[in-house]
């Protein structure tokens, strides 16, 4: 427990203006946010999909399938997130964030990449991959 | 800490099984991803905004210290995402989470936010505010 080791040194170390300070660090981290600035390498990703309406229910089976599978076991892959037009639920919107490019040249190559391409490549109708930069995120530190 | 006193009660009640369990889920749980499904009234958003060219660096601050702000001090801001294209940095899309309209509506109402849209109204060419459903999201723990 890193904190209670840092509070036990400013105790030994007898300064009460950073015992203050601790304190405080303590006490506001449940309200903080979690920030993020992008790291350099990191590659970002917009992916804009049409779904065949009748497929719908099993594209998204499979869109999840592949998005906890990869997050899981690849150590490049960092965060998915899928959403659908609510005026159009054919219409999906993914946020992919990598590690790197060669995390995602690795991530494409994988059996469960691959499976999952294999699985809708008749359920999508459009696909359209759009490189970001992200300007920033703030998001509550259980998010 | 409450792994340790779940090991110690498994020690304690000596079931080598379920030590075993214990064991794998200490292990696997750097590894592991942290899987979101969408609660009932949380309220999803794509904002869609195009900014003049001339005040990119002034609206991309204001954007940031208005999500930073309003994740910090609001309970019911959840998370924000805000990307640009990479093709043309003036094309921004924002993935913005909240509690549920409630806590959007209590948003719109604070002084930061109308700080926020008050510093940009000059410098935000057009705003399209798509609602969302969100399929899933996946991400690594420490993201």
């Amino acid at each position: 427990m890193h904190i209670f080791e840092t509070i036990n040194k400013v105790q030994l170390a007898g300064k009460k203006w950073l015992k203050v300070m601790v304190a405080l660090c303590i006490l506001t981290f449940p309200f903080g946010t979690k920030l993020m600035a992008q790291q350099n390498n990191e590659m970002v990703r917009l992916a804009k999909i049409k779904v065949d309406a009748s497929q719908l229910k099993k594209y998204n089976a499979a869109l999840k399938e592949q998005m906890t599978t990869a997050v899981r076991v690849e150590p490049g892959v960092l965060t998915y997130y899928a959403v659908a037009d609510k005026r159009d639920l054919t219409s999906i919107t993914i946020l992919e964030i990598y590690a790197d490019t060669a995390a995602y040249k690795s991530h494409i190559e994988t059996v469960h990449f691959k499976k999952y391409k294999e699985t809708v490549k008749d359920m999508v109708k459009s696909l359209e991959l759009i490189d970001v930069t992200l300007i920033g995120s703030a998001k509550k530190p259980d998010m």
